[in-house]
C-alpha cells in the first residue's frame, strides 16, 4: 500500500527511458526520489540516471513485476505504454497514474475526439472509418479535402494522409497500412498553440501559460511562451484544460494541443497524457517545470507554481543540429537539455535549448 | 587523450557521492554527459544517480583504474580526496580538475593562508604549531584570544577551539588530538560573506554575486544572495577571487569563504576547491548554477553566465529539518532539494530549500 503524499525517498517507477523518462528522472531526484526504468533499450537515456533500469519489453511480465515491486508509484513518459501492461501493473497492486482511461483514450483518435467532444472541448468534425467501405462513406460526410490518420500508433506527422478529393481515398487508405482510420475535416486555424496543465491527487488543477507551436516537416521545431493570446482565448484554454483533466479524473500533467481558428476560438487538436515536448520551455522560465509537476502530481504533493518566469523561446535540436554542439554551449544565453543519445539519426530529438528573455506584460 | 571541449555524451568522474555529487550529476546529465561515481558507500546520493557507481575506499587501486578508464574528466566534491588517489589517477593518465596543488593548498591550513597571502589575498594573523613547544610560542605571537585549528581534515566547526589566556593552548591541543595546529588571530567581521567564482580551461574567470552567510553551531545554515554590499568591497572580493583562481592555475568553481571587517575590508576565511553549500542558492537563483558551472569548467567548456535572475534566500534542511517535508512540499515559494538520504542524524545535511524574490536594486 502505498501512502501519499510519497515520501522523499521513495521510488518512482517511469515506463519508456527516452529523453522524457531522463527529465522526469532528473526532476525526481532533486524531491528525493529514486527512479526505476523499464524501457527495451539496454544504457537508454533515462537508465543512465536512475537507481534501477530494467530493459525489457513494456509487456514483459517479468519486468512489470520487478518495476512493481521497486516502484511505491509508476508513470509513463510516452502514451503508446501496451494497455496489458498497465493491467498487469494494477493487478500486481501497484500504483499507476495517469490512470488506464486517459491512456485509452489518448491511445485512440476516434475515442479521443469522442471523449473530448462529450467533455465539452471543442474539435474538428471527425469520423471513424475501419475499412474502405466505411472510409468512403466517412469521406463522403466530412468533405474534402480532408485528413486521414491511423486511429492508433501515429507521432510526429507519422501515419497521416491528406485526401483532396474522394477517388484519393482508398489509396490513402492503403498506403497507410489499411488499419482503423479516423477521417477528420481540416481545421482554417491560424496559430497552433498548447496548454500543460496537471492534476493532484487531491483533484486540485494547475495550468501552465500556453506556448506558441511552430513545426518542420511534422515535427515541433519551437515554442514561445507566454503566447500572446487574447484574454477570452486563454479563458477558453483554461477551460477545456479543466474538463478534459476532469473528465477523466486525472492524476499527472498532460499535453493539450490547440488550433486557434481566426476568430481567436479554440479547438482540440490532441492530448498527450504525459509530460510534453511543447512544454520543455517550463525547464528553464519556471519555477517549477512540467517535469517536478508530474512527479509532484503522481507522489501526490501539492502542485507548484506554474507562473512564468521569463518569456521564453524553446529550440528542439533535432538528428543534425547537435553537430552545433560547439556553437551551442559557447552562446550565453542558451540554456542547454542535451538528452545523451548516442546516434542523431533523422527527425530524431536530441536536444532543446531554451532561450529567456524579459516578460512582456 | 581527452579533448576539449569534451563532447556529450562523454563521461565524468566524481571523487564523492554525497549531495554534491548528485548535484553535479544532475547538472552533467542535463549537459548530455554520463557519470561515474567512486565513493565508499553503495547507494549513496549521487550514485542513484550515476551511470556506473564504484564503491571503494578512494586510495583502492583498483577503484581508481575503474574510474579512470570510465571517464573522460574527473573531478571531486570534496577537498579531502587523498593526494595519493589523485596521483594515481594522474599516473593512469587520467584529467583531474581542479588540479592537485588546489588540493593540496585546501587540506593544510597552513598551506592554505600561505598561499592566500602570497598571492595577495589577505587573511587574519596566523602561525603554525606542530608541539605543544611551538604551539605555546605560536599562541605568544598571535596574542589571546585565538582560535587553535587542526591543520587538516576539519569541517563545519569541528578540529577547532577558542585559546582565552596562554595557559590554555596546551589542553586544547590535546583535545583536538595532538596533531599539526594552526594558530589563528580572531577576526573582528561583521559579516561572514562568501564568492563563488570559477575558472575555465581557457584562463576566463566567472564570479556569482556575493552571497551573505549566517551559521548555526558551525554549520551553514543561512545563505542570502546577492548580498548588498559596498562597491568597494564587490570590487575586493573580485580582485582575491581573481588572484586565488590565477595562482592556483585552477580549473573548476572555487568558494572563497570571507570575514567583512567594520571597515568593509574583506579577509578571506578559507577556501574550498570545489562546488560550495553558500553556492546552493545558484540552483535557482541564476540561469547556470554553481554545479553546471563546475561541468563546463572541467569538461573545458566555455563558463556560463552567473548574474543572478532573482534575489534569493538558501536554508538548509540540517538532521531532523527533513521531518517537516510534508510542510515544505506545500509551500509554493519554495524550491525544493532534497538529497535523498537514508538517515537523518544529527547535523547532517538532508536537504536545502531556496525562495525566491524581486532582486532588489
Amino acid at each position: 500500500m502505498t501512502t501519499f503524499p510519497l515520501e522523499p525517498g521513495s521510488t518512482i517507477g517511469i515506463l519508456g527511458g527516452g529523453q522524457l523518462g531522463r527529465m522526469l528522472a532528473l526532476a525526481a531526484a532533486r524531491l528525493g526520489f529514486d527512479v526505476a526504468i523499464l524501457d527495451p533499450e539496454p544504457g537508454c537515456p533515462a537508465a543512465r540516471v536512475a537507481r534501477l533500469a530494467i530493459a525489457a519489453v513494456y509487456d514483459d511480465a517479468k519486468a512489470l513485476k520487478a518495476l512493481a515491486e521497486a516502484s511505491d508509484v509508476i508513470t509513463f513518459e510516452f502514451e503508446n505504454v501496451p494497455a496489458r501492461a498497465v493491467e498487469r501493473l494494477l493487478k500486481l497492486g501497484a500504483e499507476v497514474a495517469p490512470n488506464a482511461r486517459a491512456l485509452a483514450v489518448a491511445q485512440d483518435r476516434v475515442e479521443e475526439k469522442t471523449f473530448l467532444n462529450q467533455a465539452g472541448a471543442p474539435t474538428v468534425a471527425f469520423a471513424a472509418a475501419d475499412d474502405v467501405e466505411s472510409l468512403l462513406k466517412a469521406v463522403e460526410t466530412i468533405g474534402t479535402p480532408c485528413l486521414i490518420k491511423t486511429r492508433r500508433d501515429g507521432y510526429d506527422g507519422k501515419g497521416q494522409a491528406w485526401v483532396e478529393i474522394p477517388s484519393g481515398a482508398t489509396a490513402a487508405f492503403k498506403t497507410l497500412g489499411s488499419k482503423p482510420m479516423i477521417v477528420e475535416a481540416p481545421a482554417a486555424f491560424r496559430r497552433e498553440l498548447s496548454v500543460i496543465c496537471a492534476r493532484g491527487r487531491s483533484g486540485e488543477i494547475a495550468l501552465y501559460p500556453l506556448g506558441e507551436n511552430h513545426h518542420e516537416g511534422g515535427i515541433l521545431r519551437r515554442t514561445i511562451a507566454p503566447a500572446e493570446v487574447a484574454a477570452a482565448t486563454r479563458d477558453q484554454a483554461e477551460r477545456i484544460a479543466a474538463r478534459i483533466l476532469g473528465g477523466l479524473d486525472y492524476v499527472g500533467v498532460l499535453g493539450v494541443e490547440l488550433f486557434e481558428l481566426e476568430t481567436g476560438e479554440l479547438l482540440v487538436n490532441e492530448i498527450a497524457p504525459r509530460v510534453h515536448n511543447s512544454g520543455h520551455w517550463t525547464c528553464d522560465g519556471c519555477e517549477v517545470d512540467q517535469f517536478e509537476q508530474q512527479i509532484r502530481a503522481v507522489a501526490g504533493w501539492p502542485l507548484g507554481p506554474t507562473h512564468a518566469l521569463a518569456h521564453t523561446e524553446m529550440i528542439n535540436l533535432i538528428g543534425d543540429d547537435m553537430a552545433e554542439w560547439n556553437k551551442l554551449i559557447a552562446d550565453p544565453g542558451a540554456r542547454l537539455w542535451f538528452y545523451g543519445k548516442r546516434e542523431a539519426r533523422a527527425g530524431r530529438k536530441m536536444g532543446h535549448v531554451n532561450r529567456l528573455g524579459p516578460l512582456k506584460r
